[in-house]
């Protein structure tokens, strides 16, 4: 069953991921969390902190089931259907600006009639850069890897899905992308072309380009030199982190509007973050150079 | 005209809270940004940063007029109409994290017919306070000065909007309010026993009352020691007036939905924030108490 196989996957996926980023970090240890959701399943949520490469980050997996929440039914425009949903949620915040914030997230979602049979069911999910100093060639090579793990199942995939990112990932209140992109997908059903075993197979393609479209550029990054004024930036920049996800992004909002574990949910939540009124950066600066680039998105590949 | 008279009302208000939070700061000055909007009127922010008591803080007034917005039709259940909306909001963060964040809020709306004839008209507003460490004689001082200003009114005006203060500003996913409350009402019109003369004289009188309520507070609170602990408590209280403003508060929502002067509605957002995963105060602690008291809104006077 896909629903068996894709749990057992993000189960793996989760500890391949936070085994290779302690490797990294070399002092902090995630730690972990498990939790039930008294309406059915849970989670093992896994964060780290105050580390010597990773100021903040979270990458947890939940398997949840039960009842459709009334909110989810009215969203999906369904009635009061059983359902079954689980994925791996990750999102981390290196301590030196120049390493930039990453989020991914990939999932899958069932619903059955009664008599437990499936009736619909989707992949979703992507991998998403936001940088606080643009280094063109790290855009790149996120790209490139998502684009080889797109590739290798259908050539419309990537660029369909990095426009879906830049379209997805947008503060519309700033008139700015959050980050530089990546992928974004969701309501991934079978098709003529794609049975359901097709997307599992590319979802997870996409879940192991992970490490290697990221670790290379924290590698790269992690002990370059920085100053206050950097690491100040890099605050001001995790403001409109914190406003896209509290303001704009569906799956926090229906987390805290569903009775989900809060904590879990909000460990996305940069760890300092400051706001100053008005705040543009100097002409012709570094820091301005990725507000154009946030203006406008960039083809990277 | 009452829009007219309170516009006057408000312009003059601006310059008392600043005039006086300036003299209290002793260094930091507001900073003065006037806007206009493309669509019909604008507005007047000042925005104080940095000062020897004062973190942050703005003081806004503004009024705009035109064709009601789309999204704000479909809110107010109403057609293509004319509005007119003035108002004054300020947020108030102090350096020190024994004083209290302060919250205020006074405004006007008006919609007409086709003649221009005013066919609805309302005002709304509060105050209410966000402490950080609870100081009861404090909170019973700011409750007792909205108290007065209320009773010469309608001695319900004071016990119903404390209670609709509390239900408004609680974020639901924490299940613990943001502060200690104050007043909040909406949508005063008109009625047999308030004429439209009737409401103004009551909204200017806490209006009036404002700085009676929490200058007091400040000039007590405002030289005690504090600790780096203090300090980050602080800022990880913050992040919870975060979450309400981007989640919750309908007024911020509105503003940025609706093509609003982002930095003006965004000036209430505190200067640093940090989220820290899974954080709880120690038991029996400074810290703990204000929690209780979140979870369990009090009626202080």
């Amino acid at each position: 069953m896909i629903k068996d196989k894709f749990y057992q996957y993000i189960q793996e996926l989760q500890n391949t991921i936070t085994s290779k980023l302690e490797a990294i970090d070399g002092i902090a240890r995630f730690r972990e969390d498990l939790w039930e959701r008294p309406e059915g399943g849970g989670g093992r949520t896994r964060v780290i902190e105050n580390g010597h490469v990773f100021e903040k980050g979270g990458v947890n997996i939940s398997a949840v089931h039960g009842k459709l929440p009334k909110s989810m039914q009215a969203y999906f425009k369904v009635g009061d259907v059983d359902f079954f949903a689980c994925g791996l949620s990750l999102v981390i915040h290196p301590k030196n600006p120049m390493v930039p914030t990453v989020h991914a997230n990939w999932r899958y979602f069932e619903m059955y009639n009664d008599s437990g049979d499936i009736v619909d069911s989707w992949f979703g999910g992507g991998q998403d850069l936001t940088p606080y100093y643009l280094f063109e060639e790290d855009a790149i090579h996120f790209h490139s890897v998502c684009k080889v793990a797109c590739d290798r199942h259908d050539i419309h995939f990537y660029p369909d899905f990095k426009a879906h990112c830049d379209a997805y990932f947008y503060n519309t209140h700033r008139n700015e992308a959050r980050g530089i992109g990546g992928l974004f997908f969701d309501y991934c059903k079978a098709t003529e072309d794609m049975s359901m075993e097709d997307w599992y197979n590319y979802v997870t393609s996409v879940g192991n380009s992970f490490l290697e479209a990221y670790i290379p550029i924290v590698e790269k990054r992690k002990e370059l030199h920085y100053t206050k004024a950097n690491k100040d930036w890099q605050e001001i920049r995790r403001g409109r982190y914190v406003e896209f996800n509290l303001v704009h992004d569906k799956g926090t909002l229906f987390g805290l509007k569903t009775n989900g574990r809060i904590e879990s949910i909000l460990m996305s939540l940069p760890p300092r973050v400051q706001w100053v009124y008005d705040h543009h950066p100097k002409s012709e600066s570094e820091e301005e150079k990725l507000i154009k680039v946030l203006k406008n998105p960039i083809d990277w590949v």
